[in-house]
């Protein structure tokens, strides 16, 4: 199998890498100045050839979903890895949402005019080349080539080797997308081998070549590409979100929230893993939510007071407090009201999402100016923490970094700006 | 003198840069929530402490001054170290300045409201902790800690040895203003020692206690600082800023841009260092353009063309078109029309600033859109890249990376955002 990933036909690794580099980034500079129409044909005709080619992308799956289950990869894994005609016309369709997005680059972000008459825009653009590193599943081909397109960005893709051949065959596509708008067919680019140097080459950033990276993936994937990049990366650890009800919150709401929050998905990254709750809450609300919890069947690990509450309760170690379960376990911890609520987020917090349930505006500004976090809510729950459920469309991820992009990354998250001033003939005085 | 700029008392250096880390979070933490009024009072008792502080700043700006003669250090460099009252009265009115700036903690970027109820705003929130590396200017040390305290971050402060004793008395002041507002003091820290290992530890980013690293200084210090930061940079290299004279040009207008941008300062990153004349140009505006330049006391070095359109221009080099001079020196190439200068600076640039001359709003647009670089200019001159000069106040540095801060860095620049999600218990359904 290694064998037939391998495509680059003998050349020396770096060299394969450093061209695929130097071609993002001339067909960057074309994309930097593409009109919206166009790369919009692109996707449209990569959506459609997506539809014409079902059966051999389902073909090639086939091949990658028989080397997981020979070499014995969890079925979660292989369930990640599988595509059926529905997640195929799921692909297609992604790629549609994407062309309805409004297209950032050119948009003005602030305009003003000085004095002596310059008129000084701020203007996005494209950031120029993206790398996208990501692990088993095939449809991230699709939807972070596209998401870079619509952004006027060159992508080089980097599948797992595990979606090799379901991921290529999706590459094809884009490539029809491409050459039908008549776009260069590095816009989108994929690693023509699985040798994992090829990473540490995409790390090292291709010679200048790479202006950010967005890992897509489990916490190791993520953990390297963090700890090895030597450009910019886009990304989150982990998603240790908290839950704090306070005492002015109202139980039903308070039931309702932290159940959603925690077991809607629990394998999401805004699910929630910790249950912060006020020592001023009346004496049933403690129980009631632990009962509603466990009722719903998640697993509880708590703190004296959760204990004392149910018997149900298991401890929980200082290991849990750091734990994302991504899993239907919780753990559960009674605090001294919001600053009790701040300092513990403060201390074990991935500045992923954080709640406050509560009735009381005043405690709830002070939670909501207090958490170091990409986002925090006020009485909703934290599984909101999604691009599309903030209405900025299709996501390439989240990110918890505090530069350039924090929180949901969409086409506008993946743009840079630049200043453009109008004069008529202004020089700077002495 | 290593002894005297040595304040670590022996203990290791590791522990004692550690320790300075820490100390900047936990003050950051406290900034982040600081209103405006307290901020701005520091900042108002800073500028009274320097002003009351003048005599023992400029005693111990002579020990410095002294130093560096003994060093024999060049003559500029000791002009840009040596203080006196009247720049002292400079650095206590630019803090004035930065009371006077809009704080940009808390501002609403952008707030929409979801069909479910969800009202989505993106904040403004300080970045965290900025580590400031510069040379022998100790005006910095006010400058950049005022920004930083300004925009809510926190600011470790690492001045080059030449300037260490100004530095420290600036510094003084400054934290008699923290302390007089009931700051902590460790909002503005300073590196208690000279020791170039120092340095080091910031870029490695003192264990997650740095978020971004400021240089300031000569293109040495900017390459080691790109080089070896593992936190992100917010800096310029050089400034290889680009004027294009185009065939549509007035020629009056493009003589009087041209010298400016080149000769007001010659020595600002925003000087222009080449100037790229359309071949269609009327046949008189070469001579002209060079016979002003020359006229300037400006040395022209030039391609083929520049050199039979006048006798006094000597032959660019190769090297010539990647010089940043910063100097009374002009490199001049004719290329062909907008496409032509496009190449060039795309090949040339440093990605600073750039600026096109032509009354043909297409070519214009076509400039604008294609260039590459932080600031693009349409009939005005390059030497306005410049924070003040676009109505932005102060500035700590001007960036050519696309991440983040690009441009001017005011304290706009040196914020982060978070998403503040206000919901009446919504839960995301299935």
């Amino acid at each position: 199998m290694q064998e037939k990933a391998d495509k680059t036909a003998g050349k020396p690794l770096a060299a394969v890498m450093a061209e695929l580099g130097e071609a993002a980034r001339a067909a960057a500079w074309v994309l930097a100045t593409t009109d919206t129409a166009t790369k919009n044909a692109a996707l449209r005709a990569g959506a459609a050839a997506l539809r014409r080619s079902a059966e051999d992308i389902l073909a090639a799956n086939a091949r990658d979903v028989a080397a997981a289950e020979e070499q014995g990869r969890p079925k979660a894994a292989i369930d990640r890895l599988r595509l059926d005609k529905k997640r195929i016309e799921g692909i297609a369709s992604a790629l549609e949402d994407i062309v309805a997005l409004d297209d950032p680059v050119g948009t003005v972000i602030a305009e003003w005019t000085r004095p002596n008459g310059l008129d000084i825009q701020r203007v996005r653009t494209p950031i120029g080349v993206i790398g996208i590193i990501f692990e088993s599943r095939p449809n991230v081909t699709a939807d972070a080539g596209a998401l870079c397109l619509k952004s006027g960005n060159a992508a080089i893709l980097r599948p797992g080797s595990d979606s090799i051949h379901s991921s290529r065959a999706i590459h094809a596509c884009l490539l029809e997308g491409l050459r039908a708008a008549g776009l260069p067919e590095a816009a989108i680019q994929i690693v023509p081998t699985t040798d994992r140097e090829a990473v540490g080459h995409m790390l090292r950033g291709l010679g200048g070549n790479i202006d950010v990276i967005v890992p897509r993936g489990g916490k190791s994937l993520v953990e390297r590409v963090q700890t090895d990049a030597r450009v910019p990366v886009f990304a989150h650890l982990e998603g240790i979100c908290h839950v704090y009800v306070d005492k002015a919150a109202k139980l039903d709401m308070a039931r309702e929230v932290v159940v959603n929050a925690k077991m809607r998905r629990p394998g999401i990254c805004g699910a929630a893993e910790t249950l912060l709750v006020d020592r001023a809450c009346p004496s049933d609300y403690l129980p009631a939510l632990i009962d509603a919890l466990i009722g719903a069947g998640c697993e509880v690990r708590g703190d004296d007071s959760a204990q004392r509450a149910d018997a149900r309760v298991r401890p929980a170690s200082e290991e849990d407090w750091r734990t994302e379960y991504l899993d239907a376990i919780i753990s559960v911890k009674v605090v001294d009201g919001v600053e009790g609520a701040l300092a513990h987020i403060a201390h074990y917090s991935s500045h992923h999402t954080e709640a406050i349930l509560t009735e009381d505006a005043v405690a709830a500004q002070v939670f909501l100016n207090g958490v170091d976090s990409a986002i925090v809510l006020w009485n909703a729950s934290t599984q909101f923490a999604d691009g599309g459920e903030f209405g900025m469309g299709a996501e390439i991820g989240i990110a918890t970094g505090k530069m350039h992009a924090r929180g949901p990354i969409g086409v506008e998250q993946l743009t840079s700006f630049k200043y453009v001033v109008r004069g008529s003939g202004q020089t700077r005085p002495k």
